[in-house]
């Protein structure tokens, strides 16, 4: 066993991506099908063949009015001086429109210039041209017109063509089935119990719901062991019944990654690496006609590869080309640094502030799913560049619709859990706005607003001289701009500590006493200048602080790591506490206040924020969470650019 | 019978859209209903409440890397003079990535950096610092976390996201219930034989694919009679069972539109007409709870009222905002004349040319299906404007995505059914190119290439001086830019006459005395220029044929006149009148000709088109059609702008 993790293969090729996906294009000879299926039922299909009309649409002269059919020759004497009547059958029919003009019979009058005499008898008083309000057969489709022409993306409207031209059935591409083989000792199902070192399988289910997406039948195997024998009875199962074959993970290098050795003994590999981060450990190959795309374990690397590399294989099968992501240009919030010789394939948050697109790149951690989830686009870094500096211009790929990204109020600073709440008693009140947020700590919030990239910021920040909060630093730090402080909650920042506080954490002299695993959080966040103040206070240097290093980014972070470890403490608020069924030991009360542009603040968005959060609901909701004070009852702060200069 | 005709309502409300849609929004308390669902099955569902996470993900604290986890304070002497050496299990264990972090080690070394003595011992050169490689508790969600919002549509990776939190099922909105009814004594089912008069129901297929779309559950009725008492039962029961209720036609004001006699006896009409065109003849009211949407007959108006009341009916129900169309600035290649105090769509469609996004209207005709079907986008003229002029600058909203509008080759000209034969044929070859044709004539087509709308013409126009095809037009039209003429095919014109020649029509002058039905083309057309040719040649004037005002606008459009009247004849191409199963009498034969920008030409899609015409399957598949000669390999005659100034 040991042994065995010697001999694993270290590095990785690093082949251009577009290179890797040629190749395996090139390779994809599989001959795609087609099926009839009832035109009722065609929403979405790629038509296999051209579609020609069976029928014309009208497949008879129809009236395009109500009114009547009259022959246009007898109608010429009628004059607004001279009516001219005509009888029933013989010289006029009533027709609705819809109707077949009656033989005999070649314009139609409409019913509001016509004048009834009696049940036999009409009169009118201008004559008609031929085929006026007449629509001629064929006037929508001519039989024998070419309705679509193959690879056409059937939408409702074209369905109605189909059938007004009685095609009932309609031949459409099959579509490739595409089997996702997820692989790992560590992987149990989502219903089952989680130990340590077991993850749930879930990437298994995206693939399938993205394969749909893109037109293809998903095929999801169930959980295969890392045992080489196994690995090869699910491939050569899958390559017999499905066109295109997807194996998670297995694909890097490890010990137990057997994927490629399995692929090069069944058939070939084409590629075994990618110039891309993340996403580099990709195994492509063949096995017979099937392509296999080995991707990995990681959840972002896993959905991108597929993108890559199994998306063109479903559009090549269908005979379709691959559609692109909407683009927008936007403006960098911040640095982005990135690798040369390799493709960057950056998460990034846009935000519509000050009548431009702001981009911030989301972590970069490969794991973090979280981040594809929370990302509004994806910033291509091309492998020949070394990334992006603050301000400049670059194109982004959009993960979300446009309108949604502008109407998004982009919330920056301070985790709180109420925040959570008020986002979703906007959303309640109105569904075309909603709250983004991003965790970065009180002093990154104020910087946020600082640099036009966020609306709205939470901050809890204590002036050590002054032991006010907030205000000193909205001084400082936003002298040139206008600005809005809004008095938002009282809450209370204390120890958590395990269940029972094993410890017997009172004051922050016994975390230095106790040596207790401290879980700090990072700099600038209001909670870290809360516990750098108490340590100052009471002389304790960081040092004595075991643990004093290690931060977090969010209260709910720091609560999760303390949970797990019955030597460890934090600082936070009680509502993370209570979540994570920790201890709570109160050590301050604190104004945690919402800090606004001006503009946002009289915005539409920001006084429909402020009446969510004045509303009684709303209070309620927040103090049944406990350790909390709503004092939305305060008035807001105005800060002004003109005066602070 | 007859008297009933007299009572109708003539006249229609104009209110405005906007107006009546917020009244039936008001009116819609309905309570919407969630369900839970698996997770894997809820792609596109939309959030009920918001989601917190079970489990944090990772849920114990994990490698990072393939390589050794230990703990740091041992390895601070590690140094690349004196390396260090560890022993297995109390110093050090090996982890893969993913596993858990053992107790007593706190940071993970990459196994390149890992020099190994022996099975039990290992080297390393440099420290490890604490925490480095290891991913913590909750680093992608962390427990308690809120994963999504209420009102969140579900994409692929948001089901991963679910999933790894432990969320095996997700509460989800219901899908509103949506019965549509469609009525009208004149609807056969599509399998039906059709006779005059019948119409194919294919509107309640649409409207029931774009509820499905929109995110409903579409119910569709059987077909129900014109008559007061059936259209209370359909509606009395759908009201019963469903959320929303839409009546198809019916809904204007005719003899037989019982719709809204029926809702005011039945609950409250809100609008009879709205102020749009097409589109006017709405009924929107409620009975119970359930809003009523009588929708036109016609499909365009139809379509068009379902997106703009029952839509946001759905979304309201669902609590989503509607989603918005693309939209895209363009040029206007036509005038168009718009009606004051009416909303216009016009269907358009949109050319890249030279640069630039050109839009021409399509017809304006509400009954005319395929001009939705062939849209690219829709021009909202609103109310107090009047259209626009050619050249001006106007906003559409896109009814195709954009890179398939750019990458379309434009053709315009005249009609010809191996044009159709073409475009399948350059699809197949390349997926991402396909041609979008209008037919608007061989004179039109030449315009289409000055004024930089299209980028191709087939063009078959005859000079009665030289006797020769295209040149001399070219050289006189388009004596301002570069232009390609390629030569195509020769075809033969000749007298579409029902099967047997009933009137035996050999020669033009039989038209006049044997008084055919003579079905006309459009003024500009080649076939036009032939006719009339042929006319004046003989010393016949228009007067002396019947129907000469009566204009088609492609040569099917003429075969399916003639087919319907043993009396009618008309001039055409051979392969149109095989369509129709005609008789066909040669007259002519004549040079139809491609007419390409030099751009065109010269672009990658240009060398396609050509390398397609040039192929041998493309020329084999033509004169299997019979009536052509393909002439490719004639040389092209290039027009230089500065020689014909």
């Amino acid at each position: 066993m040991a042994e065995k993790r010697y001999q694993r293969k270290i590095y990785l090729e690093d082949k251009p991506r577009r290179d890797a996906k040629q190749e395996i294009l090139d390779a994809f000879q599989l001959a795609s099908e087609s099926e009839w299926i009832p035109t009722g039922d065609a929403l979405g299909r790629i038509t296999a063949q051209a579609v020609f009309a069976n029928v014309s649409m009208p497949h008879y002269h129809a009236s395009a009015m109500d009114g009547i059919a009259v022959n246009a020759e007898e109608t010429y004497e009628a004059h607004e001086q001279r009516p001219l009547r005509l009888r029933l059958r013989d010289q006029f029919a009533f027709v609705d429109t819809g109707n077949a003009i009656p033989p005999g019979f070649n314009a139609v009058i409409m019913i509001e210039h016509v004048h009834v005499i009696d049940d036999e008898t009409i009169e009118i008083i201008e004559p008609a041209t031929p085929w006026q309000h007449i629509r001629p057969i064929g006037e929508d489709i001519v039989q024998e017109e070419m309705l679509f022409p193959q690879g056409h993306r059937l939408r409702p409207a074209d369905l109605g063509a189909l059938l007004a031209a009685q095609i009932t059935r309609v031949q459409v591409m099959k579509k490739p089935l595409v089997t996702i083989i997820p692989t790992g000792n560590e992987l149990v199902a989502a219903d089952d119990a989680l130990a340590a070192g077991k993850i749930i399988e879930f990437n298994g289910t995206v693939f399938a719901n993205y394969v749909k997406e893109w037109g293809g039948e998903p095929n999801l195997h169930d959980i295969v062991k890392d045992e080489p024998e196994s690995i090869k009875a699910a491939l050569l199962q899958a390559v017999e019944s499905s066109d295109i074959i997807v194996i998670n993970a297995g694909s890097s290098a490890g010990s137990r990654d057997f994927t490629v050795h399995v692929l090069a003994e069944l058939g070939t590999v084409f590629t075994h690496g990618v110039a891309t981060r993340p996403g580099k450990p990709v195994i492509l190959g063949k096995i017979n006609q099937k392509i296999v795309v080995g991707v990995p374990g990681y959840p972002v690397s896993a959905y991108l590869a597929l993108e890559w590399f199994v998306r063109p294989l479903i559009c090549k099968y269908l005979q379709i080309p691959e559609p692109e992501r909407q683009k927008m240009s936007v403006k960098l919030g911040r640095r982005i640094v990135s690798t040369m010789g390799a493709e960057d394939f950056v998460r990034v948050n846009i935000g519509y502030v000050n009548g431009q697109y702001v981009a911030n790149p989301l972590t970069r951690a490969a794991g973090v799913t979280m981040s594809l989830v929370r990302a509004d686009g994806l910033l291509v870094v091309p492998p020949e560049q070394l990334g992006y500096e603050q301000g400049d211009d670059a194109e982004v790929e959009l993960l979300r619709p446009i309108e949604e990204i502008k109407n998004a109020i982009v919330f920056s600073g301070s985790h709180d859990l109420t925040i959570d709440l008020l986002s979703s008693q906007l959303k309640q009140q109105r569904h075309d706005m909603k709250i983004v947020s991003s965790h970065v700590g009180s002093m990154a919030g104020v910087m946020a607003i600082r640099k036009g990239e966020a609306h709205v910021a939470g901050i809890h920040l204590l002036d050590p001289e002054t032991r006010e909060y907030n205000i000193s630093y909205v001084k400082k730090l936003l002298s040139a701009q206008d600005a809005v402080l809004y008095p938002f909650l009282k809450r209370t920042q204390g120890w958590m500590v395990p269940k029972g506080n094993p410890l017997k954490i009172e004051q922050i002299s016994d975390l230095a006493e106790t040596q207790a695993d401290f879980v700090n959080r990072q700099k600038g966040a209001g909670t870290r200048i809360l516990f750098d103040l108490l340590l100052k206070e009471q002389g304790i240097s960081p040092e004595q602080i075991k643990g004093y290093d290690r931060e977090m980014f969010s209260h709910l972070s720091v609560a999760a790591e303390v949970k797990g470890n019955e030597k460890a403490a934090g600082l936070g608020i009680y509502p993370a506490a209570k979540a994570m069924g920790l201890d709570f030991v109160p050590v301050a009360d604190e104004s945690y206040d919402l800090l606004m542009t001006k503009d946002f603040f009289e915005s539409e968005q920001g006084r429909w924020l402020v009446s969510v959060i004045q509303s009684h609901d709303f209070k309620n909701a927040v103090e049944k969470i406990g350790g909390y004070a709503v004092v939305s009852q305060s008035e807001p702060i105005f800060f002004e650019a003109a005066k602070l200069r």
